[in-house]
């Protein structure tokens, strides 16, 4: 991948990071040391070849390629144990790899290391029904979990737009269309099995409650042979005030931290009923004003997803839907079949009250067709690429407060508009977070330079309302500036505090959030 | 208050404690020292005298007094600041008082030094009825907070018994009754404006957003003017991704880490309908069974509060509420009224199919009839001091899953039978959560050699089935060893880097949960 031009360094946020490694020279990997990963994982489990390297080196944002020295697949917590104790020991820099599917360059090995690719890590495990739990490890995405889930009733309902690791996405403190009834990645992780900076094993919550622990039989995660009488399955709780909460610590902790290695998940009831519909609003205020409506009114919608009228014809093109070039909403209720129709009956007055639905509502019922529309949302990325071929994205991520939504919106839309941007918008607005998909041409210095100061004219739109820089990307390498003004001086001395206690030498995931 | 004897120190988890108190001197507090405390708050805001100091020495558990050399009031963020400041250069240890309604011990002054008595400081401010939201310093308790909201349609639902301030039950992570449905104070809690150690301010959300910030003059919390045209009421966001979640981190931190000298609170609509019924069971494991499907058949129940036979009657006796002495639920049920009836109907066949509510439930649906049976319920400590007037209570509080609730609870009351113990049970069993409100005479070695024994088993039972020690009271003096069985060497190690990066001279109320 070339090297951005400066215009788009500026865009990234990446001045000082690239400025950092194109002085200094980083440390090369000692000698031996390819060959002392290769005795822990074995041969075929390390790699240093380069397209491996670069593969590694990126997420799906346009943040420069930085590839690590080397490419690790640990397949059991045992050996990513090993793996950080030697790195360590060596003082290298540590990055965890899932998917690489991230928007904030949040795997990118700015200063070189090894990369942790933990997608050969992929066990499920510890299902509880009745505790509507389940263990997964990193190599286990979202659709592998619900897939594996199919027939039990259960689901889990965090959704960012990619086929994310369950880990990575924990990582990141991810959400999605469904955030606004389920929650964010937070309130639905109940443990993380963590393995920090110098090779020790924590467990977020506790540990002894491991996966496929056999009686008698030494532990996967090297705790010794289970104690008898020790159930082997016990399941999880939810409620605790034991101590201060690592397991929130560790979620949006971006790598930084150490590498999850399993999280325990919260599952929920799959709805008895559901509904989604589209509704065209005669303008972007009156889509977010019933969005807003909505949720003080306590409907307790599922999904509520806004895409302008340039996301909106696009999408539609994208997906061979027909849908109006009009700001436009998304709409998914789930209940009960009683309590859907109380649902129903109150979300179609507000939306008409806001003049939009047209004549009314067309509910989508079946599993298909509710499918069809979430799976045109969730290629949005793809439509507004699109819309200029050959151009790069960025995706903005700020989030306000549902009473400020309105202006904001209307104000990016306006501003969008005077800086001669694409960027159709798109975005959760249940909870105040949105997205526009910039689409420009990084070859044209002026037009970046263009992205730019929208970007940080949003960001700090964003936080004069009240609210933050990122609701679910993460600040990973674009976004640390921001940060800063957003926690002020002493949230970010108290944020480094705590890395430096967990992570003294910074080796895990350097040069990122902070 | 007179020194415990040995067999209730062990009950208390004391030993440690009070052999470091009574073998090493505390520092005496410095010469000057109450002037430089007069000097920042006034006269009548710092105390030495004896009964003073004793009442801010203890709690509502039964850990033993252990007064602070000195009491300050100190009325303004800035005054806790400066006061901070001074405690800090003088390494003199600080503990946060709120109301004193802890049942762990977190504010008795095991190594002395400057109780901070945070009652004075009492705004409400910045309520957002759009967004849902209010701040509030620590002075203000949830009962005041409720009043305050009364005629807006919002209300906030977490309610341990007492009267707690809202500060210090974000202090300790608590709970109560309402948590099945709402959530404990965790999700509830959107910024909190926090005093560290040596002073500086720190807003664990991120700063900028102070209560009552007139554009022009000094902010109150030394920020400097507001900049031109930043809003003075702006809202509070719910959802972010930025940086180590401070917030999650200061709840539940037992003034270990810091002040909290306000707290964003999240709101919450008041229920359209509700309606709260008594059901009577044959059995205790029928009783638990009951609400294990309550929760399964995913009915949002509000409230679902165990009482064993013992309380029940205990209660009702107290109250004079006529109430069978047989396992028993209390349940309370919100929503439209269309969705509440049908929560009723489901609520009502699972009762049946578990053998409760005899001929079938009688709803309660007025607001003075659902608050005499809650006032009952909150009641339950006093009822059970009152079956052995003269006797002292210490109150257990584990949680586990849900799916081992019914094994442990029926364990637990067999336990409890075989040591010759009373303590009857109470729980919101929702959360897995319970109670046995031990009542035990403790001039009596053998008995409270019982007492401890029976509440290290129950622990361990705990977390064996996967639970925790403490679902809401917190770890303060009486859980520290259970803390360390819980998270293991490596948790132990973590939270203490973490304390020891906030804390590095362990000033903020030394001894606790650590």
């Amino acid at each position: 991948m070339a090297a951005p031009s400066m215009a788009l360094r500026r865009v990234l946020g990446l001045g000082a990071v690239l400025g950092r490694r194109s002085c200094c020279s980083k440390r090369p990997l000692p000698p031996d040391l390819v060959e002392a990963l290769r005795a822990v994982v074995g041969g075929s489990n390390v790699s240093t070849a380069t397209a491996v390297r670069e593969q590694h080196g990126h997420d799906e944002s346009m943040h420069v390629c930085a590839p690590p020295d080397a490419v690790v697949w640990p397949q059991t917590v045992g050996q990513v144990q090993e793996l950080a104790e030697l790195c360590h020991r060596h003082r290298l820099p540590m990055v965890p790899f899932g998917t690489g599917t991230g928007l904030e360059g949040g795997v990118n090995a700015v200063q070189g290391g090894v990369c942790f690719d933990l997608s050969r890590m992929d066990s499920i495990s510890e299902l509880s029904l009745e505790d509507f739990s389940v263990m997964v490890e990193p190599g286990v995405t979202r659709k592998a979990l619900n897939s594996h889930l199919r027939g039990t009733g259960l689901w889990f309902p965090v959704d960012p737009g990619a086929d994310a690791s369950l880990c990575g996405m924990a990582a990141t403190g991810a959400s999605g269309t469904n955030a606004v009834r389920y929650g964010t990645m937070r309130p639905n992780v109940l443990n993380l099995r963590v393995v920090l900076p110098d090779g020790r094993l924590l467990h977020t919550a506790g540990p002894g409650r491991q996966p496929r622990w056999a009686p008698g039989a030494p532990g996967r995660d090297g705790m010794g042979p289970c104690p008898p009488g020790y159930p082997t399955h016990p399941p999880r709780r939810r409620k605790r005030a034991a101590g201060y909460d690592l397991t929130s610590l560790f979620v949006g902790s971006e790598g930084t931290l150490g590498f999850l290695t399993q999280a325990t998940l919260r599952l929920h009831p799959l709805p008895e009923a559901a509904a989604a519909a589209v509704a065209a609003f005669p303008s972007v205020r009156a889509a977010v004003a019933c969005t807003v409506q909505v949720l003080q009114a306590a409907v307790p919608v599922a999904r509520i997803e806004f895409l302008d009228e340039v996301m909106a014809s696009a999408c539609g093109r994208f997906s061979g839907v027909e849908l109006p070039a009009a700001p436009t909403l998304l709409l998914e209720l789930h209940g009960s079949r009683h309590g859907l129709a109380e649902q129903q009956g109150q979300t179609e007055e507000i939306v008409q009250l806001n003049g939009g639905g047209g004549s009314g509502l067309a509910w989508a019922e079946g599993p298909e067709e509710r499918e069809r529309l979430w799976a045109m949302r969730h290629r949005a990325w793809y439509a507004a690429l699109a819309l200029r071929p050959g151009c790069q994205g960025y995706s903005t991520d700020v989030c306000v407060p549902i009473s400020r939504l309105p202006d904001v919106v209307v104000e990016t839309k306006r501003d969008l508009q005077d800086s001669g941007l694409t960027g159709p918008m798109v975005g959760h607005v249940g909870d105040g977070n949105f997205h526009c998909l910039l689409i420009f041409n990084a070859q044209d210095p002026a037009e970046a330079e263009r992205v730019h100061a929208f970007t940080q004219r949003l960001g700090r739109r964003a936080l004069a309302a009240g609210g933050t820089c990122t609701g679910e990307h993460g600040v990973g390498l674009g976004k640390r500036a921001l940060l800063r003004e957003e926690l002020g001086q002493e949230g970010l001395d108290t944020l480094r505090s705590i890395k430096a206690a967990l992570d003294p030498h910074n080796l895990m995931n350097p040069g990122k959030v902070l």
